[in-house]
């Protein structure tokens, strides 16, 4: 189990360097016109990874969390970096989250954050028929992997380390996509 | 079918007014030092609520996503406004945008939007025993209601309409809960 970070020093920033917030003067076909804003973030879409040990089993993965500062308990998942596709991201972030990587990467759907106010894009991996293969990547400390029967996404869900509605809407649509290949096999 | 709304003008805006983005100084128990980011929304919170019309039929909503351009179909949510209790806000935005008040609301759990660099914390109530009560709220249009068998998220989800990651994990934390509710009775 590991120990939260110390926080030495706290500021505030520009959020202009990171964010982009547009204002849009809209008239809906009704005639009501409004002003909305929404977020574009400056990155390239993200991919989150639903690796499949075996049939049952999905690997979770234990990190820091920032924005709530605890650790939280899901998928692994990470940016797009210049250059690469949506399955290469996914091998990436697999490989240096969980150690391992997969012969087998199929994108499933793509969800998005909160699409009244932000333009974020996030693809759905999932990966099978793993093998070993660690990758040193940006993090700052190894993190913890654990399996997790994915029958079991009812005690997950109700774990208050396991938060995130993108993570927990990956879990289940992967499920359900497992279900429905062995329902058709 | 709604039309999209028409967009007669866009212009950029200094982010400072929405968010706050805090800097920390992190060290990890390993020693190694970091430097993190995290959005800070300048709101009380938000719900997202499963309205049920009977056991089987939850109520969607189709409301114009204007982070994505398109009409998203998803579930009833919103911000908290200040004084309100979480379930007080879950009614009100009920009524605003399905036109139905529940006598029997009950929160499930709290999902997070983005853990590793947002603070956002999204409440989900489900909402049984509905009775027709609209409010007039904020809304440019009124929101089309579609109602859907919870049963099959599958096919809801495959849909480029709905693509949420806190709905869609709202609607299977739900299913579960009245499912395990049932094997219980």
């Amino acid at each position: 189990m590991s120990r939260l970070p110390k926080i030495h020093a706290r500021r505030e920033l520009d959020p202009g360097h990171v964010f982009r917030i547009e204002q849009l003067d809209l008239e809906f076909s009704n005639g009501v016109k409004r002003t909305y804003e929404r977020l574009e973030s400056k990155g390239l879409g993200a991919v989150i990874v639903v690796p499949m040990r075996d049939d049952e089993t999905v690997l979770l993965v234990r990190e820091y969390a920032c924005g709530l500062n605890h650790y939280e308990t899901g998928l692994v998942k990470g940016r797009l970096e210049a250059g690469e596709s949506i399955l290469e991201a996914a091998q990436r972030e697999l490989r240096e989250e969980a150690g391992v990587a997969a012969r087998d990467l199929v994108e499933l759907t793509e969800l998005s954050l909160a699409p009244g106010y932000m333009s974020h894009v996030t693809h759905v991996v999932l990966a099978r028929d793993l093998y070993d293969s660690p990758l040193e990547g940006d993090e700052p400390e190894p993190l913890d992997v654990e399996p997790w029967p994915i029958a079991n996404l009812r005690e997950l869900t109700a774990r208050p380390d396991c938060t995130e509605g993108r993570t927990i809407a990956a879990l289940y649509i992967a499920r359900d996509y497992l279900l429905n290949e062995k329902e058709n096999a």
